[in-house]
């Protein structure tokens, strides 16, 4: 199986063209908006300067925690402007990716380390302190940034000083006589050293990564040998424990997601990375654990992750909390990437179903209409002066939780960037005579399959709308399948292709449809999108006697600009007709859902805090409520938000 | 109105007997083995020895913070002796006592300051840090002690040794030229000179008291200045505004319980101590203020106050999250305190209403029936892994909130301590004619009305119970108005005087009975004690669709050891009968609430986190509920609570 699954490719995002519809909005937004707007804070806030290495420049007031992962932000940026130049060439841009790669070129030391802080700040900490200090997490979004660079442009450049600083890594770290048995306290490198490998066939960047994969957790423990070493006590970790951190225990024998969320996933993805590329099955079987921990226990239904701002990460099994969801944006995002990778290795829609439910909801969430403010946390109800980032929001006079243009800690935003302009490549895949066609959206895309070329066109309002016309071009007439992802949240999908009904024959969650195509074929998917009231596990005790709107992928919240104050005290009554309605103006065009709710108003309520009910006349007016896409809330006049309602 | 206040007393604690009874039950085991409990921990962690003032000891391992405040946990032991001793003499005990006085007067410094910890630990520092450091707050539990020990032996060698300490205060701080213009940071002191002018008729206590009353949060502000003069930036405040410690504006100015609710409600206190001494309306108006705000819109169902563990306090109004709920016993016994001082300007039943909720609920549930163990924070729902005391406690392998034999901050049980010893003091008071009787459990007290001895004896099973006997004995027969509170959580309050049934012409909540009364005389009171479902005000999200169960004045809670576990999934039915049956095997005999609920149980749910409601088939079991006062709860085996319960 793991054999075949090398096999699968992705349809390379140049070849995927939105030009109108949901990703060619967002797109524009963040080619437009967002990374220049994340280039300018870069500048500003000292980032790209750190790199000129000046001993006597007095650093921009961060506390120095936040200067040692500068690096990961520019990476990051560097990495959204190659999957942008990928589809849309800019030479300004271009030349901005290209000043910062002058930039870190001079900053690179004789060995190859490359890092803007520890050789500037603190020279003599090196490699002293992998648990806590973001060196090899820094490495590894540089190195992303410049593989997705060196695609884009050619230029080898960047690849070459991060092949350098790669090789320097390697040579510190490994199982080998001499050698340091260390490995990310962040991770992040696992999966960049993959990409770096493909990118450059060069083997050792799969050892080390996998070196990684195997060390993490193993006992003597890195860890504590480094913390003494440093001359503290190992017990001290501010963290509390190495679950913090997913290295508890060895990776093959862990069974459930724990710590922070997005080293959680990004660790995940580069151990499936590690797994596909050497078809070890204990490490296939250790990724379907995990994932299925992950999105069966500890995910909310926004597809985010990581309900406490303590960890920044996961709590216990159906611990979601709505108010006080820190929901990162980044871990909604490294759960796409790991959704990827389990796709990757097992073909199955599942995967995609939950990716998608991410991308719609908490991924987006994270980024303004404007593209120039960003959530941090995303949580799943919003109260005046209740803010999921701060324990001391209640004291401050701005009540509010808004997006905001930049953290102290910005790793949101430039991740923001890169997934939505890298959006083309989570389109499609091929492998062996198979099209996967896995998002939805109006595109064209040009698809080379085992030589043929094969064009793909897609029209359709998705998210909104219930159906997707395919257009089939090809070279000349093929034989192939093409593989048409039913969505898990579809209970009633319809297909044609040239019109003529066709048996939906669906499996691990595709409809393959398998003929000899034709120029001019026409594939019609139909995928009925009624409002759902969705219902939590019962274990979920935060959701207990309330229900989510979801239609198609997208979940839907109140907003008090909408819906008046006070969201606690409406309930939908169980049953009750809900309707849908395109409304152009909204968001550039977005379904809204309507139907009639009822509010609980108590009458003359004496004062004081508590009454009891006998004495409580109450009123239940009704009302016709409104719900928005949640990932659009905030955008408006602030206020309340509730994703989960009560029920009547 | 005023003038007359001042002529109100509280008749003395070693005039009210318990002899059987809740408070008898709750007094046995505070002298058994809550007091003894924390002189043990006085001495095993180091408190009694800092008095020794060696500078070559090495302290236990605390922070220098906690160390900080060592003396105020020995101030209120001694105060619980004190109180203790009133009722029950106990020579060795007394002893305990002696020992710690002497070791206080050898480490008292020839200036008359006294502190365990800077002489020693930190000699330049004394008094540079009034805003966070304790010594102030440590005077003033040190005075309180030495007060109710002097009160109850007659010994005056302690109120010699605390009214040097104040005297030294009284020469450093103050509105006089030369003087500096500070005030508690964290205060306690107020109401501590209060009773220390009591005690020794100096009025200069009096005035030190008003001054810090009328100075705080003046400008230019004295933690300003302080911060300045340590070379600090009054900015870099951890707590980050004031309002932390009630010093953001001057107190006349003040409408809102803010910051710390322990801090907040010594403070009221306070206030309202030097507001009945002076006569001042403005402080008594400020009073009433914060009152009102406090118990209107922030006060939780079982009279405890302060939501957030940030801050350890108040966050905004109606915001009062169950499972985080902090409530720390502190703050419910501070509320007592404000509350009887309230009654003593106003003479109105519902301050004492407020008090009677937290000692019955909030206040209670801060030790364990065991005497020995504690909550500090009293969480209103609670689920394995979530400690509102801790925010990593789901990291933490034993899952469940269990009272505790101390803490690093031990500030609550030397609290419920010297509460319990003293409860009697809060059952009657005289003013003019009128004998108050506040509070309802079996006793007799021995009153001095105007030179009329007068016994009154309370017979009842309250606060099971709905019928009070109360039998009158005077030396002489006497006109004099008995006033009777009648609760305001009862809304059907019967009263005979021998037999015959009397009007209750209640006025500012008190049945006022004026006749001659006669040795033999027999009052019997009858509160209607139906269990009431109780409903929050529309603005506390956190309640919405939900009820709590009360019975008189106490708040019930179920239990997974009743109850089964998922308790979110458990409902009552609106309007289902509920029954209340005495369990004598119990907790020494309390009440219980059966009734019927409904359990939330899906069938066949299909794996995974969410799904469509129109597919979840549920089951709506219905059992016997079973209730339990909640101040009792977590006294049996581990797991759930819930106070507010989701209704049908």
């Amino acid at each position: 199986m793991i054999g075949q699954t090398r096999k699968l490719k992705s349809v390379p995002l140049q070849n995927v063209h939105f030009e109108q519809g949901f990703w060619a909005d967002r797109q524009l937004t963040n080619r437009e908006k967002t990374i220049p707007a994340i280039y300018n804070k870069l500048e500003s806030t000292g980032r790209l300067a750190a790199f000129d290495l000046d001993p006597n420049q007095t650093p921009p007031k961060h506390h120095s925690v936040i200067r040692k992962f500068y690096d990961s932000d520019s990476g990051k940026w560097l990495e959204a402007v190659g999957y942008s130049l990928r589809t849309h060439p800019d030479p300004a841009l271009e030349q901005q990716a290209d000043d910062l790669i002058d930039r870190m070129a001079r900053a690179q030391q004789p060995d190859g380390y490359l890092n803007s802080y520890f050789p500037v700040m603190e020279k003599e900490y090196r490699w002293r302190n992998l648990r806590d200090w973001h060196e090899m997490y820094n490495a590894g979004h540089l190195i992303e940034g410049a593989v997705a660079y060196h695609e884009a442009t050619g230029k080898s450049k960047v690849v070459d000083i991060l092949s350098r600083f790669a090789d320097h890594i390697d040579s510190l770290f490994g199982p080998d006589e001499g050698k340091k048995r260390g490995y990310p306290g962040h991770p992040e490198l696992e999966l960049a050293l993959v990409k770096l490998y493909r990118a450059t066939n060069e083997p050792r960047y799969l050892n080390l990564a996998t070196y990684f994969i195997n060390e993490r957790g193993q006992q003597p423990h890195y860890f504590d040998i480094e913390a003494h070493n440093r001359g503290e006590d190992p017990e001290d970790f501010w963290a509390q424990t190495y679950h913090y951190c997913q290295a508890h225990e060895p990776l093959r024998e862990q069974t459930k997601a724990t710590g922070h969320a997005v080293r959680a996933c990004y660790l995940y993805a580069g151990l499936a990375d590690v797994a596909l590329e050497s078809g070890d099955q204990s490490l296939v079987e250790t990724a379907r654990r995990l994932w299925d921990d992950l999105t069966e226990h500890q995910m909310y239904i926004i597809g985010s992750l990581g309900p406490a701002r303590s960890n920044e990460g996961f709590t216990f099994d159906y611990d979601l909390p709505n108010e006080t969801a820190y929901a990162e944006t980044c871990a909604a995002i490294s759960l796409v990437f790991f959704a990827q990778r389990m796709f990757q290795l097992d073909q199955n829609a599942r995967y995609i179903d939950i990716m998608e439910r991410a991308l719609y909801n908490g991924v987006l969430s994270g980024v303004a209409y404007d593209g120039t403010h960003f959530f941090y946390a995303n949580p799943l109800a919003a109260y005046p002066k209740v803010n999921p980032h701060d324990p001391w929001s209640a004291v401050k006079s701005d009540p509010h939780y808004r997006r905001e243009e930049w953290f102290p800690c910005p790793c949101c935003p430039p991740n923001l960037a890169r997934l939505v302009a890298s959006i083309g490549s989570y389109f499609y895949s091929v492998a062996g005579d198979t099209i996967y066609v896995n998002l939805y959206d109006s595109n064209r895309s040009d698809i080379d399959l085992n030589g043929h070329r094969i064009q793909l066109t897609q029209q359709t309002n998705y998210p909104w709308d219930e159906t997707i016309q395919i257009t089939v071009n090809v070279d000349q007439p093929a034989a192939f399948t093409l593989a048409l992802r039913i969505p898990g949240w579809c209970r009633d999908a319809r297909l044609q292709v040239n019109g003529q009904d066709v048996a939906l024959n669906s499996a691990s969650g595709y409809a393959r449809i398998s003929r000899e195509w034709a120029s001019g074929d026409q594939v019609s998917l139909t995928l009925a999108m009624p409002v759902e009231r969705m219902v939590s596990h019962p274990k979920v005790r935060q959701n207990a006697g309330q229900i989510a709107l979801q239609r198609g992928p997208v979940v839907y919240c109140l907003e008090e600009v909408d819906n008046g104050t006070d969201l606690a005290n409406v309930s939908l009554p169980r049953g009750s007709a809900l309707a849908t309605k395109f409304d152009p103006e909204l968001f550039g065009g977005v379904s809204v859902i309507t139907g009639t709710a009822n509010r609980y108003v108590p009458r003359a309520w004496k004062g004081g805090l508590y009454q009891p009910e006998t004495v409580t006349l109450v009123d239940s007016p009704s009302f016709t409520f409104k719900a928005i896409p949640y990932c659009f809330w905030a955008n408006r006049a602030p206020g309340e938000m509730r994703v989960w309602i009560r029920e009547d």
